[in-house]
């Protein structure tokens, strides 16, 4: 993603109650941040937020971690959030951390349009390869869930193959998803750019 | 695929030194057929033969054979086949009869763009359904390779969840064969149709 630098993007974040800023405190009890009992997913690069905004709205008995590394990203996502939103919080943090500040707590993971690291010996930083996929076995509640969406055919290709590998069930998959009924999709950013491009968009649903 | 009556077939069959006719009476014991040890490689529904005479040509010390339901289609075949290709043999017989026919000698199945069979009510009758997946336990060897293309999205989506839950694992994939670097390709008749009106072929390869 372009960055650009926002002004007064650090401020915005600080006052804002969407973040959580002591996230460490809270491993293995993030309930408690909601209050309540629901499940509790989280999507891993939330970019500027339509998709994780747009979920929590939609699903109000689920509850939704947002990750983001970049702040002048993150800004983007808590100026959109123009209603209060209680089942929704969002973390400035490193993905390459996730498994220091969840717990087995997570019911299901969203990666949508990650970066794919398309050089070899960047591997291990696409969110799918094992690095990763193992971070991920300590964060997961019980049963394991991951969504994935992209427009990137090779990451997509090497997501694939590393789930199977990684003794990930396919659960569904869709090779052009606005070809398929998706009356319940909910899109990023990112999507609506590609999909109006013409390209088609990926999506898996893995289960372990 | 669009069957015409071909005049003479049943005869150009039953004079064919390529077309098996007593195959029954080597199950289990195919290898007596090629009189070597080498590897048997099968393709379920080889249509006019492209794919398999090319691999028979290309991969001399691996066994092929081709089969195929239709008369009108094997005579194609044999009809192509312009020099002697000792590793090569074709049966007319219906893909559902195989486990009665090979038994645990077989390395690799090829499914090379098989009919579709788009309505729920036919999911048995496609040959990655768990019907056949099944099936094809008992004729592998030991290690199990099934190599398939299609350009049919929803065969392939389809396919990819059986393989999964039927525990094979995904070694390769690609979601657009002819961007990739294919120089090893051995295409199909449908195959060469399908690329050149800018259809993407799928194609995987799954082992257990």
């Amino acid at each position: 993603m372009r960055l650009r630098n926002v002004k007064g993007a650090r401020t915005i974040i600080e006052n804002s109650t969407y973040v959580l800023k002591n996230y460490e405190e809270y491993k293995g009890k993030f309930k408690m941040i909601f209050n309540n009992d629901n499940p509790i997913h989280v999507e891993i690069g939330m970019g500027k937020g339509d998709f994780i905004i747009g979920m929590a709205k939609k699903y109000p008995s689920i509850n939704f971690i947002g990750i983001e590394k970049y702040d002048s990203v993150i800004v983007r996502a808590i100026e959109k959030i123009n209603e209060e939103i209680p089942n929704l919080k969002l973390i400035r943090m490193d993905a390459d951390k996730i498994s220091e500040v969840f717990n087995k707590e997570i019911e299901t993971v969203y990666l949508n349009f990650s970066d794919p690291w398309p050089k070899n010996r960047h591997e291990n930083r696409r969110l799918t390869s094992l690095n990763f996929l193992k971070k991920y076995d300590n964060i997961f509640k019980k049963n394991k869930t991951i969504i994935m969406k992209t427009d990137n055919r090779k990451l997509f290709e090497f997501s694939i193959i590393q789930f199977s590998n990684y003794d990930y069930k396919i659960d569904s998959i869709s090779l052009d998803l606005y070809k398929d009924n998706i009356k319940d999709n909910v899109s990023t950013e990112y999507e609506k750019k590609f999909n109006s491009l013409g390209f088609p968009i990926y999506k898996v649903i893995v289960k372990k």
